[in-house]
Order: C-alpha cells, then structure tokens, then sequence
C-alpha cells in the first residue's frame, strides 16, 4: 500500500483527539503506515512511541503500564515513556542496546495530540496550525470528533479546499442556494499556506447562521475562508454579518477545523474541532450542532469520497487528467504546494522520513 | 486484476437485462474492469457512458436526473445523455472542452440491454447475437435472470460448450442418465462462431422435455445444440421430439442464451434468457421453470465455477496443462478462436481498447 | 502469497488429526500454498492426493465416492486412490496418458496423518518426530485439537522455543511466576534436531502440575524441554518431582507436542497432541485439562501471534533486526537450521519443490 505515495515526514500530523487518549490506555493508532503507541504519564503529559516492541514487534499496546512504564505482553520487556528498555527479565538481565523503541515528540494543544514522524531536529511547535480559537472559546461553543475515510487524505483536503460542493452535496442547512459556485474565489499565499476565500451577498444567509441573525429572514453579508497548512491542516470560516463589516465583532462566524492525518495511502484519520461566536454558553444547543454537522460529514461527504478513491483507484488524482473548474483554484494550488514540499524534502535527502519504511 | 487479461474490446457484450434499467434509475455496473452508468432517456432510449465525472471522478449513478440530464453530485457538472458537459455552476459558466464522458453505443434488443466499448466506428449492430426467440415467443414462454460468478468469463463458455458435465453436476431433471458423453459432438465453425452439436436416441427423453412428449416413457430423439459467438454469448437448444426428424415443429425444444460478461478478470456477470416451444401461455409453469433453472445455476453450477477459479487462481487455463477430453472440442475450439480475435484487435493497434485502462 | 517463501520440501507434514478424516470424507485442506484432498480406503488407510481434477481442476474433494475410486463432480473422471484416472465416460473411454493427479505418500501415526511433499524417494517414515507418548499412553491421558492461525509458522515455532513468553502471557496455571526467565536454558544440537531445556526449583511448582504432587504447596523440581524436529515439528515436556530426580516415574510430567503445518506463508494449522503421566483414567479431568490448554491457545497466543504477523507483514524476521535476548538461544538456532535446510534442498536441485508452484 505504500510504494506509490510519499508522505511529508517533517510536519505535524494529529495522531488523536486530546480525549481519545484517556487515563491509562495504550492507545494504538496506525498513521503514515507506521503503528504507534500513544499514552499519557501520570502527570497527564502525552507521549507516543511505535507500538511494536524491539524484541519481537508485538504492540507494545498489548501489554499493560506500570506506571509509566510498559511491559510487553509477550515476553515482558518494560520500556519507559522515552522508548527505552529499562528492564529485562531475561538471562542476567543485560539489556541489549538495541533495545529501544522509536519515540516521537508530541505536542497537546487545543484539544489534539499533534507528532512529529520526521527528523526530530526539526520538530518545531511553532509551527502547528494555530486551532486556538478552540481554546480560547468557552466549552460549551466548542466540540470535536473523529471519522475515519476510506480515502487517500488529499481527495478529503481537495472537498475542503473546494466549498463549492456544498451545494450539490448537502441539504438546504449548509448550502448556499448557488450563490457560491458562480463566485471567483481569493486564492493567496502566505509563506507555505494557501488561503482560500469566497465573499458574497445572500437573501437570506446561510440557514445554520441565518437564524442567529437579528432578522434572520433578512440580507447578509457571507464569507468563507480556509487556510491550508501542509501537510493537510485547514481552518475554515463562515460566516454571516447584518449591517456591518467586522463579521467577528457584530456577525455569526463559526471556526472549523479540519485536520487530515493518512492512516494509509487509502485511509485518513479525519479530525474534526469547531468553534463559533454566537451561542456559546448552551450546552444542548452545542450537542444538537455537533450531531448535525457530525451526521453531515459520515452520511453526505464521507460516502462520496469513499466511492470517489473507489473508482479512481490510484492516489495520483493528476494522472487521470481531470478537467479544472474554477472552484479547483485553491486545491489545485495546494497539491503542487504539497507535492514541492514533498520533493524538497526528499531531495534533501532526510534519512528519516525513509529509515522507518 | 486487469493486466493479465487483454479483452475483445471490439464486441457487444450485455451491460445489462431490460428490466434491471427501469424508469429513472441511474444503474452502475462494472463491466471488462469499468464503471458503466446506464439509464433510460424518457423516451425509452437506453444510455450508457463511463459512470465517473470527468472532474472529480465521482461516479454519476450517485446524482441525480433532471430529465435526460444527470447531475454530478459532488459539483453539480450536468451532463446529458452523449456524456457532454452541458452546464457548469462555478464560475463563469465557462464549460471546458475536456468536459466529457465517455459516452457507449448501446442496443436494446430481445430482452437484452447491448454494449460496445470498442471503437465505436465499429458498433454494428447486426453482430450481436441473434436472440430474437426471447422476443418472438409468447411472453409466457419466457423469462431472465442474472447472476454473478466469482469466476473468469472464460470458464463459464466452458461450462457451457461442455454440456457433458450435465450427468455429474445437476439432478435427473436435467441430465440424460450417462448418454451424453460418450457420444463424439460435431464441431463446426461458421465464420467466427464455433457451433457444436450432440444428437442421440433417449429412453426416455431427459426428463424435463419428457413430460411433455405425447408417451414421456417412451423413447425420443435427442439434441443439444450450442452455438457460441465472440466474445461470450451462447445460443442452446436443447430438443427432444417423436415419431418425426421436425424437433420445433412436433417435438419440444428450449431456446437458451446464456450471455457471460466480464466484470473483472475474475469475476462475471451470467445473464439468461430462456424460451420454448411448449407449454407457452402458462405463466405458473414459466415460474416454475424459471426458479428451476435459476436454482440449478446459483446452487450446482456458481459453486463449481468459483472453486474451480479459487483453485486454479490464474485467468490462463492452458498454462497449467489441462488434460483434454472429447468433450472439449468446443471449448477448446472457443479459447483458441478468442484468443485469435483479441491478438488481431491487439496488432491492429486498437487504440479504444487500451486507452480505457 | 508463495514467492517470497519457501518450504522445506523433503519433510514430513502433519496433514490432519486422524480423526478429522473420518469414515467416507472427502478432506480437502490446503498445505504449503497446495490443495490436498485426504481420504480413507475402505480398509482405513488414508490417502492423499492433490486435490484438483486433471482435467479441469475442480477440487475433487467436491466429488463422490465409489469405495475408494474417487469421482469428479464436474465430467465424472474417476481416480483410484494412487491418484491414477482409471475411468473416463467420454467419447471411447479412451484416458489419456496424462490424466493422473499427483498422489503424496501418508503415514498415519500417533493420531496424525504425516504427509510428504517432496521427492518421494526420500520418503522414511523413520524421519517423522517421534509422538509415540500419545499412542503408548491410555486413550483418557491423551487428548488433540487443532486450531489455525493467521501467521507465518515459523512465529509459531518461535513461541514454543522460547518458553519464557508463559510468565507473561498466561495466567498463574501455566506460568512459573518469574522463574523461567533468569534462567539460560541449554541448547544442544542432535543430528539435526535443537533441544532446549530449562531447569529450576520451585516453591511451589506450577499450578498445574502442582495439585498432583505430593505435598502441592511444597517445593519441587521443575523443568521444561522441547525437541524440534524440522521443519516446524515439536515435542514439549514439562515435569515436577519432589524428592527425586526420576521426573518420569515419580514426578508428574506432560508429554506435549506442537505440530505446525503451513498453510500458505501467513497461515498455519496447528495440531496439539498431549499425554501425561499422571490422572491417567479420568475422563473427565482429560476432556477439563484439554479445553484448558485449547482455550489457553486460541484466546493467549493466538492472537498475539496473528497481530504480531500482522505488525510485521513480512515472513523474514530477521530483516527486521529484532533484538536477542538469552531466551531467543533456541528459536535463532532453529530458523538458522531451518534455513540451511532448506538452501541445502534448493542448492540439489529438488525438482519436486519446485515442480508444484
């Protein structure tokens, strides 16, 4: 399954939401093909190691913690949270050097567990998509989940990237009534992101917004933006302002977040966070938006994407010559970006990114 | 799964029954490893063409109609029934040339919906396999159905121009009690079909003609009669008559057409179409037939074919050296007289065939 | 599946417990990527022979008998129990030359049906391990069963090599509290069979040898031994004694052997066949002993083997660079065995080995 397709290794991928990883698990999580071991230490700090003891390649999430320590369930070597053989019950108890499990740096923030595959060296937190408007908000304006697709992660960056589809795709609750696809969106770069935006007039506005407007069935003012962050990290907005210009002070804005991690060259661990600046202390309003929103991605967008990498087989969607159409502005950008990241990376020869095939 | 196997790409092939496109469905199938759409115009007309947008490859069975108009539904691309892009939304409606479908003649006919995926100049309906007593005999007299095999298409002809394995394989209603294979069949070839004949004495008749003789003890003339026509498609007759060399004037005679077309190199889709000249206006019986038959089909032949496949995994039967019996002078005939047509197709340098993949 | 594996050809395979080919069975079960059919003559001895027709393949354990002619379902060839076609209903009768299917020699012994693949010439029966515990001991001390695992055989031999894995992935009946491990057990070559064997002192023994001795909560001699015998064939020994060092007449001892047969390079038929010296005319304590140790296997190491081959994807461990411990002495020196083995048939030209692919 790998072969034909190479990740970016020096990037931050989410491996898992801040939730999945609770208590005492042995989180076990496949991403970029590679196994890993995700858990949290007694003092709540995450740490992430590949989930295949040095020994005899079990998952090390087989075993079981003593505090935070893992024991292997096969033969009982214990590691520590850094990835290193600490005892062996073996013979005189001499632990082989070699004894160590590969440990990833990871980083909590803004309620994902974002890792680093590639060099080490390199892992700067600095550059992690900023989600902190997930944090920042009060808990009851924000909720996650997680979806897993059956689809290489750039066709699922290519549906985010290309907002148009809301249209035909989904129900009147998310769609603009047309008034989209005729729009030339702004594509810009800004240093390696790729930003996307549509601005637009509607009569009335989106339905999810328009009914938190002061005339709901009135005119708006629209937009939607998303920043793309390689490898596959999107921040989207939309939203709907009356009489104003400063959507964020007087209008509706929801802030999405739209986190792609490969699971394989044909799956994708799909991370969700969202965020807004209206209703945000209603518990059971926020339960209702996230169903609504979670239903829409699992029922209307996950199936197409799924059918749509079924079809087309390969990961290499160029190859297939597809014909371009104007809303292909932001996400044909964003292939070539990724795909030059890639290349450099690759050129420059950093050994980690192949040592771990 | 292709790559082993080359296809008649110049050949009709059966997409579909008549009755399986009805009304507004946009009907997917798989055929010689492509996804078809197929549909009926509100004339009647049927359609066929790639089922997979010439923009995101979205198959087009997923959307939805507008009249005669599909409407992709990932974009909202229309497209009418040539497979031409006929309306963009995005943008300023701009339609780019490459915005095509590849669009295949189809030919309803005897119950039967045809295709041809070759090159189209070529599409000459008076090539397709006469199968008229399906739509000349009483509609009573008649009936369909498909069933899909695990199994390469080439092993299914087989199982039909070896018409031997009825006294091992099925029950006494179908079988002639150990005449059938010692007996030499006459093979002849009549331009590019290959026809093979048995003819003997029973006592009695097999039994599912016998019972419709005047004296069902007694004893009857005897034929099977298969003709087999590039790719796949088979006419048999199989008769039994009395006192009088008149099969289908005095006696009873079953009209079959059995039709594989390939889904993948190992897989296929068997179609049935079945007539007679007996008891034509009772439609309990022709029920009954029908479910007789079918459940022969799904419950003795399917599992032999598909195991038969399993086993020998290959799609190339002679490179493992099969031993060959009298029987098989049909169906070795078949292979020999396929293989000769596609390496023709191929050295004339079809470009229709191999531009597919 | 094949290709990347090899096979010791000129060995003895266990096929099946005695007692899965029963009565009139046509026994179908695949062997080192081949398909057998097993059967019993009327005077019980078994056969075997490839199991599919010469003619069209079909496997002929889908066919009838007739006494010990088997016939195929598909065109009725009949085969004698050599695998010779001694009867063809078609045309004249006449069988061709090449109608033979290719037959294996069978030793039944112990409760196993041993098969060899190889050269038949090479073929001694004084070559099969020795399991004559299982025949010399009364029928309530022996029990078998059989289980398949979806991993390479040779992680299944590696799991009975090292013991040590008892402390940590069973429970208290069958592990020795930690004692095991420290211990560096004896490895010794004979011809060209390894033996492993560990001893030690136990206070008390292990659980389940323990409630049969003497004083069970007293201390007592322990040891485990296990003699591998290629390809992947073992016999296991496990004993406590108190106050003497003649385990097998005062201690209590298990006779146990692990056979493990490939099915194809990632799946493995496992045969268990076990004696002891000890409750020897308990029917009841046997049949509670035997669903103890099989529920031990398929719920303990079962699937901490099937994950472990499915972490590794590959069959070549070593490739993978996996850390040694002391208690790796036995399995290293048996795959390195195993491999020479294996290059020594391969390097004479072993036609057999690969005549069958």
């Amino acid at each position: 399954m790998t072969g034909e397709v190479r990740y970016l290794m020096n990037a931050w991928y989410v491996a898992a939401l801040s939730t999945e990883v609770d208590g005492e698990v042995l989180f076990r999580r496949k991403i970029l093909d590679i196994s890993i071991l995700l858990y949290r230490k007694h003092n709540g700090e995450p740490v992430a190691m590949r989930d295949r003891c040095a020994h005899r390649f079990l998952p090390l999430s087989m075993g079981k913690r003593e505090g935070d320590i893992v024991v292997c369930h096969y033969h009982g070597l214990k590691y520590d949270y850094t990835g290193k053989c600490v005892h062996s019950p073996h013979g005189d108890g001499r632990i082989p050097k070699a004894a160590v499990v590969q440990s990833f740096p990871v980083v909590e923030r803004d309620g994902f567990l974002w890792i680093w595959l590639g060099d080490t060296e390199k892992a700067d937190p600095s550059k992690i998509l900023d989600c902190s408007m997930l944090s920042k908000s009060p808990k009851d304006a924000v909720f996650y989940f997680a979806i897993r697709n059956n689809a290489n992660y750039e066709l699922m960056t290519d549906n985010i990237m290309d907002l148009t589809h809301i249209d035909h795709l989904h129900g009147p609750l998310i769609n603009t009534n047309g008034k989209l696809s005729p729009l030339i969106p702004e594509v810009t770069e800004e240093r390696d992101d790729i930003n996307i935006r549509w601005d637009w007039k509607a009569d009335p506005a989106m339905q999810l917004l328009a009914v938190h407007l002061e005339e709901p069935e009135g005119k708006a003012d629209q937009f939607f933006s998303v920043k793309w962050h390689a490898p596959s990290n999107m921040h989207l907005q939309v939203g709907a302002v009356q009489g104003s210009d400063d959507y964020h002070k007087d209008g509706v804005v929801l802030y999405d977040h739209h986190i792609m991690t490969p699971e394989t060259a044909k799956s994708t661990h799909y991370f969700f966070g969202s965020a807004r600046n209206y209703k945000q202390y209603d518990a059971e309003y926020n339960e209702m938006h996230k169903e609504g929103l979670r239903t829409a991605f699992a029922t209307e967008d996950k199936p197409v994407i799924d059918l749509q990498q079924e079809e087309i087989e390969t990961t290499d969607l160029f190859s297939l010559n597809p014909v371009l159409l104007s809303s292909d502005a932001g996400n044909v950008r964003v292939r070539r970006k990724l795909k030059a990241l890639i290349e450099e990376e690759v050129s420059q020869g950093d050994t980690n990114s192949t040592a771990m095939k």
